[in-house]
């Protein structure tokens, strides 16, 4: 007997990284999505194949139309792709709160993948799941950025060099860093954080915003945390999307004099990431950044962690049996 | 007695390399500028206290103006600011040629402060020249860049990670990695490629081109030399550029087809540059190279080696004596 259900944890992710606007992104293991998939064999024919049993945890309003929701869509396409026979049965605890900037539609995508995947006869090479993983991305915020989406499905510290094809580098993260996000209690539409952002930017800006970019590469790689704080300041993209979250800039200060490397918007917000030095330098930034929105009257929620090198993973799979 | 004359080799640089507009730039040892220095002891109060004695090589229509030619203006801001009691006399023997895309302006700068460096009673660190050689630079283009100034003087594959402060990365250079430069006979002003270039770009464009810098960056940190293929390609400045220079689009396809990891502008123009896995695939390259411009009836000049570690050096020192 085949494989009937999987469970599959799939964990938050900060985006853009200050320096990375829609190509840099790294899972935080402390929060995230389970998502359950149970195989179905429905009648020859009957639609849809791939249902929604329910939605449940920090969130419960997501789309319930499968080809509307950011963790059955997926598995629409992956079922056509591959000519499946069966269909599948999802249900998605959500560990990610809604419009966050935590990358929760992704980790639904990824988590509905990463568990689907497991009960194919064959399953696929991890890295394929990624163009699936992107079609809900578009439908979750107009446009198919894949910061969140391949930091989720791959771990590590991740740049995607190209999104056609699809290709994900992993950029080495430097001995003892450590990442602290804080979640306002606010909601942030991707579209409306996307709104702000105007077609067209200066290419000075550009230009200085890559050569911290480059560095920010550079300094993971030579393990240079000094050259990373000089490094880590978006010039681009922040300023305009900072009016958007109350009190950005108090929570970004406190950040910063407690120790941190860098602090800045985490994916499109209101949730905002730092990058410290250690364990003890986090908690100490996470406290102040905390301290800093309960202050302005914002309560927020607050993890701390390293950057995951895991990504999504199996939990635990029901009725494994014999091989196919 | 100390020494009164000093004689400087800089490096030809290839600026931009696809990927870094203002902020990527490497030295090519095959070509450069020879610029001797001379101390002299003008009468207090005698001006100018810096005096260009001559150009020779392949260029001779420089401004003879000290104030105005990017060799000497340099030294009458070091002469300032380090309140020297003496002035100098410069000759510059230009290796490259005028307005190449090949770094001249600044390798005449790199090398009048090298040698003029070598000459102060306590030479000054190398690095804190680099503020003084991009005043040459914006002498000559109207624009403060470094990316040709920065590795002419420190050598390597030199990021600019800031201008203020001037802060220069090295990023290492992948074992095998050779350089093909190729110089039409023609002029190409920095001013007016710097002129067809939109005061605001499309940020899809900079996400586009921005995960190619990373992804560079990356690869060579890593030695991969199929990533830096998949890397090196200019989607940003390269389009708008490439119609001011007569067969370029025939000259990187020959590049390419010879085997070339990449090839795009050396700085703003008209010269090319690729970069190759070997001596034999850089040899390749340049002859497909050359014989695309020759097809079109475009002479041209070329050269191919490594990336110099050295950066601008002092070739013989006269008069060496005792302490000082």
């Amino acid at each position: 007997m085949e494989k009937k259900t999987a469970k599959a944890f799939a964990p938050a992710t900060v985006a853009n990284v200050a320096v990375g606007f829609d190509i840099l992104g790294f899972p935080l293991d402390a929060v995230g999505d389970t998502v359950t998939v149970e195989r179905i064999d429905p009648a020859p024919g009957a639609s849809p194949a791939v249902t929604l049993a329910g939605t449940d945890g920090v969130v419960s309003t997501l789309p319930t139309d499968p080809e509307r929701n950011t963790a059955t869509a997926p598995l629409i396409r992956l079922r056509e792709d591959q000519g499946l026979p069966f269909g599948f049965r999802v249900s998605v605890r959500k560990g990610i709160p809604l419009s966050s900037g935590m990358g929760g539609s992704a980790a639904s995508s990824v988590g509905a993948l990463t568990a689907a995947n497991s009960l194919l006869p064959e399953p696929l090479p991890r890295e394929s799941l990624l163009k699936y993983a992107l079609l809900g991305e578009e439908l979750a915020s107009g446009s198919p950025h894949g910061d969140n989406a391949a930091p989720c499905l791959l771990g590590g510290l991740t740049l995607l060099r190209s999104l056609d094809p699809v290709e994900a580098v992993r950029i080495p993260v430097p001995e003892g860093l450590r990442v602290v996000l804080v979640h306002p209690h606010r909601e942030l539409d991707t579209r409306s954080s996307r709104g702000v952002l105007p077609r067209d930017l200066p290419l000075k800006e550009y230009v200085a915003q890559s050569s911290r970019l480059a560095a920010f590469v550079a300094a993971c790689y030579a393990g240079n945390l000094d050259l990373m704080a000089r490094s880590l300041k978006d010039g681009l993209i922040e300023p305009r999307r900072a009016p958007l979250i109350p009190a950005f800039h108090s929570v970004q200060r406190a950040a910063l004099q407690a120790g941190a490397l860098g602090c800045s918007i985490s994916g499109s917000g209101p949730s905002v990431f730092a990058l410290c030095r250690s364990d003890d330098e986090a908690e100490k930034a996470r406290r102040a950044m905390a301290a800093a929105w309960e202050a302005a009257g914002v309560p927020c929620d607050s993890w701390t962690g390293r950057i995951s090198q895991a990504g999504a993973r199996i939990l635990e799979n029901g009725q494994a049996g014999g091989a196919a």
